[in-house]
């Protein structure tokens, strides 16, 4: 049987969710804590919708696991509440305030946590202010000393949205793809003031939100044009002036998945790999 | 001549407002950070609104200095910033990033950064998620595992509200008063679900606010009734059974003066000795 977790993490004094030997990563820490609190020896194998990097924080991540039927039924001991209720509640207990699993439920058939995914939506945190970020922020809000305008950095994003190649803004691996669907890229100020993106795709190569962000600061605080970010992206190569944003800004707040009856679907397209409709 | 600086810090690493020998306190943080900047040697003697305790925080404290004119004219060497801009900027280069002013002014006649004000206002944060805190929010959002229900603590709030004598809730030190008038007490839960309780008083006695949160949470989980805290409001001495609350979930949010033409006039007040009308 499979469980669909849905959890939260401050990515500051993590290498990032991906396991690697000798480094602390919310990957290793979830499966040990699950394999403590499940009783599952080895500790279970974890499916993440969004693999984030060292420093990048979540509010909305979502994992799937499989475990043994008979793993699930013995769980918990003695409690009155609802297993799942309970397993959030043991998990609480002995993962380390940085990670918390905010939910716990058995996913629906044909539930896969990263090819059932149809979107996901990351948030970036930008304070402009040249006193410096308000203290309780500091961990999740990038300074940024020049003062920024939104609605050039608005009018810049805009033109990355669609179905576009953005391998201008990933780093290029052998065998897969940098086409993407670009959903949503806006900047707003919050009532806080803060200068905040809403990037929501169908799918993310690595570090494309943080470069998305980095090549539409400097429009920011007006030292390139507006169309400059069109041109990096129609140059279909990495740009040397382009600097990937801090880790320190970037949350991935939701995963979104289809309805239920969708979800097997939707898992065998994702893992075709993606081409633009001309080629 | 006299400045107001309106400032914010993370209180988890600081051992409270108030200098201490050997320990890690906002005022001696920032009084040498003024110093350096300003180059006053000494550095200056800070005045501040509400002395915070060790763990609690601020986005809204406000302080005075006084410092020597020469000194204010002689600051920046070279700039094109007005100086309060660019005192700010400066002291974001130097103060540690837990600690933050967001706004230096030239004070107006009569204005003392405690007595002028009249009234503060603090927030406290609870979440009651048997989840956990979201950890992003984990350094100034106290952790409840038990259910609250929010109008039953608003029910027992509003009958602490007034001017009353709050020894029930405070240290009690020799010749200090402990009658206060509490303006407003309110709990409700925020859009991020966490519990929120928002205290406003003239004034108020070392750990009062958290001894107030202490008093009615038991209230909150069903521990007890709701009339409970004004009894021990009543009772006037510390009571056994009310736990003062963690610093953490404490931020000072505001410090309020009146116009201008009143601030001299409300400090001379204030330094007169609160009493109940009856006594």
């Amino acid at each position: 049987m499979r469980l669909r977790l849905d959890l939260g993490y401050d990515g500051t004094d993590f290498a990032g969710w991906a396991m690697q030997p000798g480094q602390r990563t919310v990957e290793e820490t979830l499966a040990e804590a699950l394999g403590r609190v499940l009783r599952l020896d080895p500790a279970p194998r974890l499916v993440v919708a969004g693999r984030t990097d060292a420093g990048v924080h979540a509010s909305g991540q979502v994992v799937h696991l499989d475990l043994p039927i008979e793993s699930w039924q013995a769980f918990p001991g003695r409690s009155r509440r609802p297993r799942e209720q309970e397993l959030l509640v043991r998990l609480a207990g002995v993962l380390p305030p940085d990670l918390r699993v905010h939910r716990a439920t058995l996913a629906p058939p044909g539930f896969e946590a990263r090819f059932s995914a149809i979107r996901r939506r990351y948030a970036y945190r930008i304070c402009d202010d040249p006193a410096g970020v308000p203290p309780l922020r500091r961990h999740d809000v990038l300074w940024h000393r020049r003062p920024l305008d939104v609605g050039l950095m608005t009018s810049a994003a805009a033109t990355l949205m669609g179905l576009n190649d953005f391998a201008a803004f990933c780093k290029r691996r052998d065998g897969a793809t940098t086409i993407r669907t670009l959903l949503t890229y806006r900047w707003e100020r919050d009532d806080a003031g803060f200068v905040v993106a809403t990037v929501v795709a169908d799918a993310f190569c690595h570090s494309m939100v943080r470069a998305l962000v980095g090549v539409v600061l400097p429009v920011g605080d007006g030292r390139r044009p507006v169309d400059w970010p069109a041109q990096v992206l129609l140059g279909a190569v990495r740009h040397p002036a382009v600097s990937v944003a801090p880790a320190r800004g970037l949350v991935l707040e939701e995963v979104v998945y289809p309805d239920d009856d969708q979800l097997a679907v939707r898992a065998a397209e994702s893992r075709t790999v993606r081409t633009l409709p001309s080629s």
